[in-house]
Order: structure tokens, then C-alpha cells, then sequence
């Protein structure tokens, strides 16, 4: 168990005298010893090497007082384990050259033992715990089947993912047996995370927002629940779903231990939706990080006033960005460590 | 008083047969004669002749039984008469060379009289009555001073609007001052489109989803409701927030008309989170007319049992994508007009 068990504590639900802080995409773009990594080594080497995956893992835990850390790693790596060779362009991100367009791309999917095909994730597992030595905890993660199925359907990033809906709204089949693929594969994967020490779990829908809600019941949500099902027990289970807000009561009666909601819902609409009954993590707007320090202070010690202390977990919105100032996301952490 | 009424019905809460339908970017980019017009003149060019302009906003009307049209013109147009020269790239979209940056950027902002800089727009509305000769309602628009912000900062499309964000969030002054010139200007110009003969105005703030809710109170809301006040007596007002779920308690409570939703809110919520008091207009996700016609027939007359057939306007829940099959737009219109 940690030193610092703060994080544990809030997904558990039990009292603690201050929520506990910690920035998704904390470990990258923002910092200057990361860039200068990257000027080294490209984006899935950095992912691969559990020698600078830990390394990253850790830069930020050495400048804040964050209270958890989450593993540096890419939600493409379970899609490239299942045989569709991701790409990162720097300028325009993910790219698959040929995207699933036909049952037959499907059916060709690997599934090949996560030890072998990922054993380089869970290494940097094993090394980060070493550094960590026990101090915060750590966070493995995944992303959602239906974000996995959004890019290996469209093939690259997209605002809407017109095409990745088109391909389920005319082939429901085909997409139920893509997503049901995905789900095992990355359940398989997260519970050899636990097994490696993770102290937690979070699964990232970051294209759930972008459905109906009953879309997101079918294409979405039907798959997390079964994540969070084969985990729970394992380890505590957050889910994030961007923009998913209108699932908000649903996921609330899941087995997930927490959920993560984006700044576009207030805290009491948080709280209403879920009904006071799980921990919430968030929801500061992440384009606030560029915000004069004083402002930042303030606003996120207002947030953590209307969130309430207990079953709360701070965290942004959404990722951080790369051009937030490193002394405005100290500002936002200090004003959680320092909050009364 | 057009001979079809039923669009005027519904925004006026009387009582109707069938909800009237119409279709946000109905008059463009997936029209093959649209595009065939494209091949021959720019973008500005069609927003600029009104012969153009009022034909391209009769296309729609030629193929499909709607019950309003919706004038072809661009959001931009307002920017541009204020001294900010957009262009359209075909690839990336509106392009501002020297973005606003500066309290002198905004001071130096003209507001001409909008019947000699807009002209064109006005003498497009006369054209576009004659051509209708009285059988549906035209509906004019514009972007909210939000939306009209993030475009003149950012200089470009974005997923985020960071930069947007960021200017506001460092001078508020700045932005609010910029907003108010927004507001007043474009207040100016819808209140002429309705001299000229419009028979409603639509506002979209297609970036208002973009900010948390109390953001959005004070940097989006508060100059839309200047708009509505000021525009309500002159004709009826509907205001499309996407994704601004969060506001719709706040929008129902003003003198708007109609509020548009998008897909990612049930009937059921969105008519709940408004009290049943004021007309509804959404909200089939534009992706779902990429799926086979029979489902999309279905999906649209449940949407109808949904919404239910009083305070209601038919529509999709963002603009139609440039690759939806005519033949699919037919099946959407037609599932509505058939409706028992």
C-alpha cells in the first residue's frame, strides 16, 4: 500500500481531509524534459522502452505534489498488439494505412497473449513501481472499444468520426464483432496490468460523446460494463467518458469505482446525475491552464468547494495541453494540496 | 403569410398535424447541383450574387417537400463587413490571416451601415422571396458573438478553440468588449433581414458547447440573450447551442422561439430540462443518414413519438455532411411528411 493513499482512499469512498490531485496527460507534452526526449526517441519507442516510459512515468511526480501517477503508454498499443500497425504523425496524429473496412478485416484480428505481444508495457510497470517505491500509486490504463473502434475504422484522428459511425450504422454486425474482439483483448490486458501492480484502472471513452444516447448504450457503454465486470474486483475501475454526460446515472449504478466528467457539466449536475453514490474525478477546463496562475488558484479551489472534499478526486477535463505554462499546473496542484 | 404554415405553427406553439422539417445545410455541399455550381465560383463568390445565393437556397426546396428554407450564406459574412477579411480554404476551412490579438485589433473594428456592407445578403432575401412565392417561410441566421469570437481570435477552425479560450480567460476586457461590437452588429443585421422579409432567424453557437456552463453565461449566453430581447418582437427567434445541453433550463426561460438540440440529448431530457414550455428542433445525428434507408425512416418517425408532434420542429442535430446520399435526405423528409 502506498505512503501517500489519498487516491486510494477517494476511490474507496472513504473520508479523507483533502481530495487527492492528478492531471490526465500529466506525463508529457507539457514538460520540457519531455520534449527533449522526444527530440531522442519517436512517439511508440518512447512507449516501448520501459527504460523511458518509466522515466517519463515519473517527471511529473518529481515536480508536483500529484498525488497518483499513470503509466506513460498509448491506447493504440492494443490495436497494434491485435495487428493494425498504428502510426503517429506528428502533425496530424494516429494513422492506420489500412483502415477495417470489411468482416474479413475483422476475422484477420490477432489476439496473441498480452505477456508476449505487450510485455513491453508491463516491464514498465515493474520498473515504475521500483522508482515509485511505494510512495503514490499507480495508474494503468486502456482506451474504451468503441474509441479503439473509431480509429481503426476512420483510420486517423477526427472531429466527428463520421466514417467510424456510417461502418456501425451499416453493419451492426460486423461492428458488435469488432468491439466484442476489442473488449476481450483489452480486458485481458488491464487484468495483467492489476496483476503487475497497478493500483488502478482507468478506461478512457474519449469518442463516447459523440454518439445518441442509445448509440452510446450499444456501441459504447454494452462493452465498458463488461470491462468493468471482469475488473472491478481486481482493482478499482475509473471510466471517463468525454462528452458522456448524459450516461452519467447509468455508469453511477456500474461496479466502476469512479467516474471522470468533463468541465462542460457543473459539479451539482455531476453530483445530481450520479446522485451523491460514487466519486467523481475532475473537471477543470483544461484551455483554463492558460489562465493567469491567480485566477487558476482560485477557480480550482472554487470547484473543489462545489465538488465537495469527500468521494472527489481533482483532475482536468480532458488532457492537459501542450502549451500550458509548467508553473500554471504547479499553481493548480498547489491549490488542491494547500486547500482547507 | 406563406401557404405552408406549419414551420410559423410550431414556433408559435399552435397546434399542428405533423411537425414541419427542414434540414440545417440543406442548401449545399451535398447536392449534386450544388456542387456542380461549386466547380464554377468560390465560396464567397455564392455567399456574394444573390442570383446565386437564392438559387442555391432553392435546390433543397426543389427536391424535397420541407416546410422552410434557409437562406445560403455563411456565418463569416458578419466578421467580414466588420473588417476582418475570411477566406474559405476548400481544405481546412475559414482562414484569418492576422487573427484578433490586441485591444487595438478590436478598436479598429468598423460597423458600416449593415444595408450598404451587407447589401448583398438583403438583396439575396428579396430574390429568394420572389422565388418562393409564398410557399414556405425563409429562415435567416447568423453565428453568436461567441462562436464569431473564437473564429476571429483562433483564425481558423479548431476541435478546441484553446486559443479562443485563452484570450478570453487572460483579458476578459478585451473579449468582452469584442463581444458587445459582435452582438450590436449583428443585431443590426438580422433586424434588417426581417425588414427584408425573413419569416424567422436562427442563432448558431456552434462553439458554445465548447465552455464549462459558467463560462458560457458570460461569455456566450449573455450577448445571445441581448439578441433575443432584441430581436423576439420583430420575429420569432430559435437559438441551436451545440452541445450546450447544460444551458437549455436557461434558454427556455428567454423569449427564443425554438431551441435547436443536437443528438447527444434524448427527447425525453431535452424536454424535460426545458419543462415542456417551448418548441423543440433536432436532432438526428447527421452521421445516421449515412445509414440504409429503411433505418433511417424508422429512427426519424420514433424521434417524432419521442419529441411528440406539438412544439416541434423537425431537423438533424448539426449541419448534413457533404457525403449523405440524396436519396437518404429524401427518406428523412419523407419519414416526417408521411408521419400518422
Amino acid at each position: 500500500m502506498p505512503k501517500n493513499n489519498l487516491f486510494l482512499d477517494a476511490l474507496a469512498g472513504r473520508e479523507v481531509q483533502r481530495p487527492p490531485v492528478w492531471m490526465m496527460r500529466q506525463a508529457g507534452r507539457f514538460l520540457p524534459e519531455f520534449c527533449a526526449l522526444r527530440e531522442k526517441y519517436d512517439f511508440f519507442t518512447r512507449c516501448r522502452r520501459p527504460d523511458l516510459a518509466s522515466e517519463i512515468t515519473l517527471m511529473p511526480v518529481k515536480r508536483f505534489p500529484i498525488d497518483a501517477a499513470i503509466l506513460f503508454s498509448d491506447i493504440l498499443v492494443v490495436p497494434q498488439a491485435m495487428g493494425m500497425p498504428f502510426e503517429i504523425k506528428e502533425s496530424t496524429g494516429p494513422f492506420l494505412k489500412n483502415p477495417i473496412a470489411s468482416i474479413e478485416d475483422i476475422e484477420k484480428l490477432q489476439t496473441p497473449d498480452v505477456e508476449q505481444s505487450l510485455g513491453y508495457v508491463f516491464e514498465a510497470i515493474d520498473r515504475t513501481l521500483t522508482l515509485l517505491n511505494d510512495e503514490i500509486p499507480l495508474i494503468g490504463f486502456s482506451g474504451s472499444p468503441w474509441t479503439i473502434l473509431c480509429y481503426a475504422v476512420e483510420g486517423r484522428g477526427s472531429k466527428t468520426f463520421d466514417k467510424a459511425k456510417a461502418f456501425c450504422f451499416q453493419h451492426p454486425d460486423w461492428a458488435h464483432l469488432l468491439l466484442q474482439k476489442i473488449t476481450d483483448y483489452t480486458i485481458a490486458y488491464l487484468a495483467k496490468k492489476i496483476e503487475h501492480g497497478v493500483h488502478a484502472v482507468q478506461i478512457f471513452d474519449s469518442w463516447g460523446g459523440l454518439l445518441s444516447p442509445k448509440d452510446y448504450d450499444e456501441f459504447s457503454w454494452k462493452y465498458i460494463k463488461q470491462m468493468v465486470d471482469s475488473l472491478s474486483d481486481k482493482a478499482p475501475v475509473i471510466v471517463f467518458g468525454k462528452g458522456c454526460w448524459f450516461a452519467l446515472e447509468t455508469m453511477s449504478n456500474s461496479g466502476a469505482s469512479a467516474l471522470g466528467v468533463d468541465w462542460t457539466i457543473s459539479p451539482q449536475k455531476a453530483r445530481e446525475f450520479t446522485q451523491g453514490k460514487i466519486t467523481l474525478q475532475g473537471n477543470f477546463d483544461p484551455a483554463k491552464l492558460l489562465a493567469p496562475p491567480e485566477k487558476i488558484y482560485a477557480e480550482a479551489q472554487q470547484m473543489i468547494r462545489e465538488f465537495g472534499v469527500q468521494k472527489y478526486i481533482v483532475n482536468l477535463g480532458h488532457g492537459i495541453l501542450p502549451n500550458v505554462p509548467v508553473e500554471n499546473a504547479e499553481t493548480f496542484v498547489r491549490a488542491v494540496v494547500e486547500f482547507k
